[in-house]
Order: C-alpha cells, then sequence, then structure tokens
C-alpha cells in the first residue's frame, strides 16, 4: 500500500513528497465530464457507485497519493432543515436568519438521513484495495453555518456578519447545531472506513482573528477534538487565513493546509512543530505552461522541508479549465523531485 | 479649516480621531440616489458639477472629516486604450491578454483625456472652502492592470494570474505603463487641488509575498515615490493584505489602510512607527444596531493609539444597504470618543 500521505500527515519519515489535489474528482477531467454528463451533481453525490467511481478517475489518471470521497459540504446541510440546489452554486433555502430560524434547525442522524456517503466510502474501501488511502470530509461549523445563514455563497456575507455581530447568541446556537451535526457525521465517516478528515473552513477568512476564534476556532476545534481518539489524521484547511496563523495554532488538527498567500516555510516558522503542512501551489499556476508548473512545484516541495511533515496539495480547488495534462505535469513533478532533507 | 484628518495622516496631535468612509459617496444615501436616478454612473464620474455635489453629500449628512473626489478607479484605464460599461460591475473590451495586447495600451495625457477630473477637483477646492480637506485617488498599477487583463472583476483572475505565472515579461510591461499613466494622474490631481491621494490596491492580496513583491509592490511603490516631493499625504490600502505586511512595509506611504482582518495594534506592532494607519471597522457591523456600531467603533479608537496617528475608516467601501442612520451614528461614536493617548 501507498501509505506517503499517511506517514507524512503523521509526520514520519517519506521517500518523496505525497501530492493530492484538492477537486481532483472534478470538470478538468473528461472522464468526469462524460459521467456529469449523464447525471446532475446531486444525483451524482448521493448515488454511491457514481460518486466512488468519480472518486477514483484521478487516481488512474493522475497517480495521486490519496483519493477524497467525492461529495459536497452541504450534503449533511439538507436533513438540518434546508432544501439544497446547485445552480451552479448552491442555493439553500430557506436560509436560516433569525432566532426561531435557528430553532427550527435539527442535528440530524447521519446513518439514517444521508447514508450514501457512508456506502460510498465503503464501496472505495473495496475498489481501492490499498492502492491509496481514502480521504473523507465536511465543512467546519461556521462555513456550514455561513452557508445556512446566508443561502448561497456571497461576497460579503452580510446576513451571517449581522448575526453574528448583532444577535451572537442566535449565531452561537447554530454553530453549536453545526458543530454536533458535523461530529456524528465525520465520526461516521471514519467508521465506514475513511482513513484521514479534511476539514475545509472556506470563510474563516473573512473574520479577523478575535471574530475568529470566538465563531470559527472554538467550534472548529470541538469537532477536531472529537475524532482525535479514532486515530485518523485530521486536516484543518482555513482559506484566506493567512492573517489567522497565531490564532489556528490552537485548532489541535493534525495537519494545517495552507493556501498558496503564505509560503510553506513561512507557515512552518509561525505553526510550529506540532502540525505538518498541507499546500499550496497556486490552482492558476496550472494553466501556465508545464515548464512553469513544474518550476514553481520543485520550489514549493523544497520548501516543505521546513515543515515536520508536508502534504502536496494546490493551495485551493483544481480550475474547471485546467488541462488535464498541466494536472498531470504537476504530479510528475512532484513525484520526480528528490525527498527533500527535514529542516524544520 | 478641519485638518484634523491631515494632522493624523502627518502624525501630528489631534485632538480626537479623524473619520472619513470609503465610498462615503454612495447608494446608502438618499441624495446619491436622486441624483443616479436621473444620471448614469459613467455621465456622474465625467461631469464635474455632478461629481462635486456627490462628493460634498456626505460631508453635510455625516459631518465625515475628509470629502474623497467621486470618480472610479478605472476613469484613467479608458484612454489607454479600452472600453469602460458598468453592469453594473466595470467590464473594460478588449482585454489585454497577450505580449501584442501589452503593445497597443498607451500611456494617456492625463490633462488631455480626462480633464474632467481636474475640473471636479477644482470645483470641490472652491465649494469645500476649507471646510475638510479633499483626497484624490487612483488603483495602484497591479490594480489597474488586473482589470486590463481580466477585463473585470473575477474571483480568482485566472487570465491575470496566467500572464504573471506564464509571461512575466508582458505583464511587466503592462505594469509600467499603468505606473506611469497612474503617476501622471495623480500629479494632475495634486496639481489640481487634491490635499491627499489614496492608492487602492483591491486585488494584491490575491498574490502570495514573493509575487506581490516582484508584480504589486515595486510597481505601487514607484507611484507613491512619485508623489513624495508633492508634499501631500499618500495613503496605500491593500485589501486582504493580512499576509503581506512584511512587503507592505516597504511601499513608501504615509499611511497604510487596513481592512478589518488586521487590528490596528497588531498592524501597528508589525508595520513600525513611520505610518499612520487608516481602517478598519469592518462594513458589515454598519448593518448591526447602533448601540453594537458604538461599541466596536469605540474598541477601534482605542486600538488606534497604538498607532503614531490614525485616521478612522472603514475595512473596505460602506455597503449599499447600509441605513443612513448607521452611519450616522458611526461617525457620532467616533467624534463622540475621548482623543486616546498614544502608545506607539
Amino acid at each position: 500500500m501507498n501509505d506517503l500521505f499517511l506517514r507524512a500527515c503523521r509526520r514520519q519519515p517519506v521517500e518523496r513528497t505525497p501530492i493530492w489535489l484538492m477537486r481532483q474528482a472534478g470538470r478538468y477531467l473528461p472522464e468526469y465530464r462524460a459521467v456529469r454528463g449523464r447525471t446532475d451533481f446531486v444525483t451524482l453525490c448521493k448515488t454511491p457507485e457514481l460518486a466512488a467511481e468519480v472518486t477514483i478517475q484521478p487516481i488512474d489518471r493522475l497517480g495521486v497519493d490519496a483519493a477524497i470521497l467525492f461529495s459536497d459540504i452541504l450534503v449533511p446541510a439538507e436533513p438540518m432543515g434546508v432544501s439544497i440546489t446547485f445552480n451552479p452554486g448552491p442555493v439553500l433555502d430557506p436560509p436560516v436568519r433569525s432566532a426561531a430560524d435557528v430553532d427550527r434547525i435539527r442535528v440530524p442522524d447521519p446513518e439514517e438521513t444521508v447514508p450514501f456517503v457512508f456506502e460510498t466510502i465503503r464501496i472505495l474501501r473495496r475498489e481501492l484495495a490499498g492502492r491509496v488511502p481514502l480521504i473523507g470530509f465536511g465543512a467546519a461549523p461556521f462555513t456550514l453555518a455561513a452557508y445556512l445563514v446566508e443561502g448561497r455563497g456571497s461576497k460579503n456575507f452580510e446576513h451571517l456578519k449581522r448575526m453574528i455581530y448583532g444577535d451572537p447568541a442566535s449565531a452561537h446556537r447554530l454553530l453549536e447545531k453545526c458543530a454536533a451535526t458535523l461530529e456524528s457525521y465525520l465520526a461516521a465517516q471514519v467508521r465506514a472506513g475513511a482513513q484521514a478528515i479534511q476539514i475545509f473552513d472556506t470563510w474563516a477568512g473573512l473574520l479577523g482573528p478575535a471574530d475568529y476564534r470566538e465563531f470559527a476556532l472554538r467550534h472548529a476545534r470541538r469537532v477536531l477534538d472529537s475524532l482525535k481518539d479514532s486515530g485518523v489524521p485530521r486536516i484543518y484547511f482555513a482559506l484566506d487565513a493567512g492573517h489567522l496563523l497565531d490564532e489556528i495554532r490552537e485548532c489541535g488538527a493534525d495537519v494545517l493546509g495552507l493556501d498558496w498567500r503564505t509560503p510553506l516555510a513561512e507557515g512552518a516558522r509561525r505553526l510550529g512543530p506540532a502540525f505538518a503542512l498541507q499546500g499550496n501551489l497556486d490552482p492558476c499556476v496550472l494553466l501556465a505552461s508545464p515548464a512553469v508548473i513544474a518550476e514553481r512545484a520543485r520550489r514549493i516541495v523544497a520548501e516543505g522541508a521546513h515543515a515536520p511533515g508536508h502534504v502536496f496539495n494546490l493551495g485551493h480547488g483544481i480550475l474547471p479549465e485546467t488541462p488535464v495534462e498541466h494536472a498531470q505535469a504537476l504530479v510528475e513533478a512532484v513525484r520526480g523531485a528528490r525527498a527533500p532533507e527535514r529542516k524544520p
């Protein structure tokens, strides 16, 4: 079994830097577009055989060192009491705007309400048969709450901000419900066979440090802590959070994802020896030439030596317009790079 | 004359913290919407009497301590060789994507091509008659180039990134043309009577430190340096740039704007004694209650004492849906706060 990814997460020695790519099962792959041509996104998430099929596509095509469950961070939101459509961004209805709205939000039983997720994981573990480890994932409570309140992606998240600034008690009640939902949802993923868990805090970077600490960090920490005894590596990835590194140090994860705005060496220096790091090539680099991609990739592999463990990844999801040969060139460059001598 | 703003920019003693708001002449004001009801945005920018009228509206309505020219950062882009429409966001056509496109971009004479800007400034200086100082502004070269290449606002600015990663020589040629254009444009604003200049680097935060230094900072520094001998305070505001503070220290401005993600005390500590700071209330706070607004405003006034000079502002432009009474409550809270004892 290729366990490079798990060893790097655990800060154990590796022969070379492992790599996987956020959204590696996605629209840049012709074989993914072929499946989507006959299946809408929601059906794909809810049909275990198909979700497993697209999860494996990038393992075959790119040779990455980990698979990540094909799903969406909003899957557990639906049984909380909202409808979700994709248009193409998510639209949640009705949005959660008031104390009464928060009252109506449920903490669902995941095995009862989204069994297809765990069935997908079981199929994947059989089909992967140890080729590479399987990563499960979910949103962080703040990011899940952000979608519930706003009802969709947003530039400023005005409704969410209005709630946290104007009615923090309701915000915390909602965040507690999100945290409870995510705890049981992610625990069930581990029981089904997920070998690592990544928590996406996509919107945490919208907050300053004090608000991040109050509304995002402590709820994320609760979820991460709940997974500690499971023994699987826990990855926390907050996007655009270079201003929050001092706070993120306290999240309790095993691995911290960094986007391309924070160099790995700087991240390692500020985050300390307790964390492996994951990242952090700007996904837009994959739009340049293979030579540029290889050069920038090698630089990041070398910089990763400053961390006590390094999993190569993009700094955000791969862009749909990425030429598939460019993604292949990236994986080749990282797999071909010499393992750097660790100097954390 | 109320020169609190200019004194704070110059790190001189002030009796209380001065305040103005980014986009203070804007859609949240009923009197602005009345003007826009009979005039489109571009015509408003190009008609000195009307632009001067809306510039003064927030001085009358809110009692802020500075006026900022009503205009748009893309005004100098049109004579560079693109058409600009607002829909409602800006659309620039044709976008600048190749070396040949960069060749076609001109460095226009501002007095010949956008005389209405300087006429607006002259009218404003007469009409303000010393009530408050008048701030002129422009984009930073990187941000102007970002719009020219992308052709519109964007989440990821893929076209821009493709150019800087894949064809850095063309990117630098374009940035040089932007810098030259902005130098003469801003110098002409000062000659017409602008008493301070703010440079907006709205998209700089998309870059990591090394790319920021190469593609944004050095071109911004050139423009800021060119204004040094004019004697007017030069404000540099990069949005979402909490990860770039070590680099921004080298920009050569007099005042640095911070958005709400970087606390003023932390900014003062990392940026050092050479800069007054401007900021940094999250504009979304103005959607909460006047009590919450006043409390958060007082906290920022107090934190500003850590900087050698502090101009209160929002961390980004005021949102169109802001109740005007909330903007008034903010200005009252800041004007009513005791001048903090400086402890930089």
